[in-house]
């Protein structure tokens, strides 16, 4: 199960997700110019932080709208840098936030689970409830697995997320309605290929809703630019695991902090926060 | 304003939006066989249905899980397809249902209101509350516009939707945080680009529904083959605008009906649901 190896990758490399989020204005430029096409620049770069942090990080995180922003050509570069990740034995997930009724979460999860754009797992929307999540959970056996946004990290998360439905939030309603499907599908570190998406912003609560959410494996971003550290992301981890934390901006954009080569600077900033958050823990 | 131009639209032509959320199963065989690339029979079989339907209908929906299935080359139809739909000056429903974090938003409002994938309105999921639907609303002036997913016609809205927060349910707090930029954004028509999904398929609700939504502008889908009719649709309507209801395999698969030929079949069915929606209002 995808999940039971994505454990087993935290146990090995420890929680770091690099976040492929990657802006064509990230790109150094006196790399960028060395190619005719952007979108050439765009994967060699991906390529490069990849080969320098791939031993020390459980898995990447392609961030999909930086992509789709860039047309057919970005596209392109998506699909080349998910096969070039799943190639190197990687764990990929697609962050994607898809939602829509369940005849068309079929076609997603074709999108995303098959063909040009596979990876291994990816982020889904709750917003339209269990129906609309049904069709990916039948790809589980075929080793893939999603994170549904629970928790966000970002300030409006309080519109409707953290609003009382009753003696319960919002948030913990889609636990309730995932509750079924999680306790049916736990793998043998007693986590689910149901995950979710839950942002490190918010401490105070961390404890909670790690207990909460009994049987999900978390993905947790927000980690540097957004604001979230090691004390906030500790309390969402179970003994160091039980969660991948992702860094895009902190790690992509590094040789700002480092005044190296953008790859070697990714490297420390990797090492650098997995040694924070291993040494909160 | 887009609203504006929707709006007199619906006046000129009824409230008919015809979705291509075209399979590649959708396609008569005979059809297909004559094409050496499905792709190609896939743009040519929309363009037929476009050709064939547009000077009666409002306008078009594009649902995108359906080319993302079909990687990088349902892309490129995809965008072929929005390209075709603006070139003959209709307006374009890009149904995507995105969602997520502002900076990552911006990169979608980039992906759908410019370049390959351009078209004139997107769906949009309100999960993560108004910060993540604020980036599209600076296209506003740029004749763009959205529909928020409200009130969804599949079985499991009632999973978040209609749940009671405090006196109101879920999908009234999506109103309540968009009610302020509604306000400052109404149109010549009292409506804003700021419109609502909203299923047809519960019409007990309805006229509770588009009284609540005031100012909004209503993508209704669920037509047909979801099991909403004429009378489901007329109490969201106000004299017979302010929405337009949307039909995909209805419309699509109306050879399977009329046993014309798949472009002539559509438009009867067309002009049958125009005629069947006017004769309710």
């Amino acid at each position: 199960m995808i999940i039971d190896r994505l454990y087993e990758a935290v146990e090995k490399k420890g929680p770091v997700c690099v976040g492929l989020d990657t802006s064509l204005d990230y790109i150094p430029k006196d790399f960028l110019n060395k190619f005719v096409s952007p979108y050439d620049a765009l994967f060699e770069f991906n390529k490069r932080i990849i080969d320098a942090t791939e031993d020390a990080v459980a898995c990447f995180k392609v961030q999909i709208a930086y992509y789709e922003a860039l047309g057919i050509e970005g596209m392109k570069v998506y699909s080349k840098t998910v096969k070039y990740l799943k190639s190197r034995g990687n764990i990929v997930i697609g962050d994607i936030k898809r939602s829509d009724i369940s005849d068309t979460a079929k076609m997603y999860a074709r999108a995303y689970f098959e063909g040009d754009f596979e990876v291994d797992l990816i982020t889904v929307n709750p917003y339209m409830g269990i129906d609309s999540i049904m069709p990916f959970l039948e790809y589980v056996d075929k080793e893939k697995g999603i994170f549904v946004l629970v928790k966000t990290s970002n300030p409006s998360c309080k519109d409707l997320q953290t609003l009382y439905a009753g003696e319960k939030r919002v948030f913990e309603r889609v636990y309730d309605f995932l509750k079924p499907y999680i306790e049916k599908s736990l793998g043998k570190y007693g986590y689910s290929p149901i995950g979710a998406v839950v942002g490190c912003t918010n401490s105070d609560e961390a404890l909670d809703i790690r207990k909460k959410l009994n049987g999900m494996f978390f993905l947790i971003p927000g980690y540097g630019a957004q604001g979230g550290g090691a004390e906030d992301v500790k309390r969402l981890l179970v003994d160091g695991n039980g969660g991948v934390v992702n860094s895009s901006r902190g790690i992509l954009l590094a040789y700002k902090k480092y005044e190296d080569d953008f790859d070697i600077a990714a490297r420390k900033e990797v090492l650098r926060m997995r040694e924070e958050i291993i040494n909160a823990i």
